[in-house]
């Protein structure tokens, strides 16, 4: 089990309250401790039972652990939108307690990492996380102590990184159910790109294309649709900042997708069944092997 | 209550064997009986027990109603792939009965309506359907009565349809608690193209994405990639049907996601921030209020 005198989660909305549910339910026994911007969200997140103390203040919340007994350790978790990293960074630097690990739940790394080598005054004791859980809803009020249960959550140590930092991260994430991958940070970025970001471009494009005909389509729309589109319902906010943190990698996935669109396309206008037939057959195959290994219902 | 002497149900599997479950379990009175190709999947129908009878034959399925008591109505539902209909509409044709109402599940309109034209004897007495209900499940065993429920049904009658058939195949869908809306057929196939057969080609070339590129992403992929690859795993030859039947919206779907895609692309390429948030909030809110419609929770 982890061990450890207090996880300060920084941001509570739904992925850091998720975390300090989840990690209580799971019988840890340090201190958590949360911090957010708005006196809204931290009564919401007081609400939920499983913060000891919540703030506004990242000094605060650091410095609070120092006293606390239970060995040296520490761990923050920045669990706030990508666009307020560099901010927090520059808060937690100010902490000079050489006992604190530092990670984050931010969905693209690569910026992160180099925004950590930037602002940190000792960058070996930060790692990169993704746990790559979420849902469209946000806030603490949509907590879920099982949505980090069986889902992947890639660590993203770069050479310099401290062995100790990525034992105890990774043991945060396997605390708490997740299957824990290690990847080098832009190859986190050039794969998420493919699995998430390109998918939320595409299901956000798809309520385009429709609501720009004019939306009578609406009407007949169904399952297939509404599964196709789900994602499109994610917070704009934090997708313009996932997208910029990942231009370049978003951009050749897109650039892939029109590929694949003008392959399907061809295949059409030539009326060629036999090879659309393959198309089809070879995604299905793909799909259906995927969501076996992810353990779907058949 | 929907009164008929005998539906008979020509193809058993998923949908038209949901459609009997559903019929029956709502206190259908009349008889209901299915053609099967494969002795196959008439065994795993009759497992079901709720057809009255299951034959290869559909000339001996539709004749059989002759002699019943319960007045002269008679409806043939085609549940059946596209690529059978002509033969389907061949077999049909041969039954004389002028009180026998036909209609079929096909997922496109036109090209259905005008093999009815041009191989029905009395084309007034059928009217096109599309039950917007399915799944990517497959066959008889895969059966849910429930299948219908509060989904929206497609009927597309012409200028020269029957109104009585009209009316017969609008109380066959609501008796199992579907929506029926009258669409024109040409009109039901651009708005089909949209919301069902483009979600299908992009989940498909999403999942071709992934997969050509080698793969490994597909390691860190989760609950977004799941849902909007979903209907990927349908069965190809009934989409190759589909496509083709609807080839010229399918392509011209095909090049409204291009364009919209091609402007994602220039407003991330050109790091406009303003106008990626405005792209995403456009596409959140018209998600949510259709959601919203149709019953989603929140």
């Amino acid at each position: 089990m982890l061990e450890l005198k207090q996880v300060t989660i920084i941001g509570t909305g739904l992925l850091g309250a998720s975390l300090a549910l989840a990690l209580r339910e799971r019988g840890f026994g340090g201190r958590i401790v949360g911090v957010g911007r708005r006196e809204k969200t931290l009564e919401e997140a007081r609400g939920l039972g499983c913060f000891d103390g919540l703030t506004t203040s990242t000094a605060e919340a650091l410095e609070e652990a120092r006293g606390l007994p239970g060995g040296e350790r520490h761990l923050a978790v920045l669990a706030a939108p990508l666009g307020h990293f560099k901010e927090i960074f520059g808060k937690v630097a100010v902490c000079d307690d050489p006992g604190l690990i530092i990670t984050d739940v931010g969905s693209t790394k690569a910026s992160v990492c180099a925004l950590a080598d930037e602002l940190l005054p000792d960058a070996t004791r930060f790692v990169g996380s993704h746990p790559m859980a979420g849902s469209e809803q946000q806030g603490p009020t949509a907590a879920d102590a099982k949505l980090f249960e069986g889902k992947p959550c890639v660590v993203t140590p770069t050479g310099k990184t401290n062995d100790q930092a990525i034992q105890l991260v990774e043991a945060l994430w396997e605390a708490v159910g997740m299957n824990v991958i290690e990847m080098e940070p832009n190859k986190h970025d050039r794969c998420v790109a493919l699995v998430s970001h390109l998918p939320h471009a595409v299901a956000s494009m798809l309520v385009k294309v429709v609501t720009e005909d004019g939306g009578d389509a609406l009407a007949v729309a169904s399952t297939g649709f509404a599964s196709t589109t789900r994602i499109a319902a994610g917070d704009p906010a934090l997708w313009v900042d996932i997208f910029q943190t990942n231009k370049d990698a978003v951009i050749d996935s897109v650039d892939k997708m029109m590929d694949e669109l003008t392959r399907f396309k061809k295949v059409m206008a030539r009326g060629d069944s036999g090879a659309l037939k393959r198309l089809l057959d070879g995604a299905k195959q793909e799909r259906d092997d995927w969501g076996t290994r992810r353990g779907e219902q058949g």
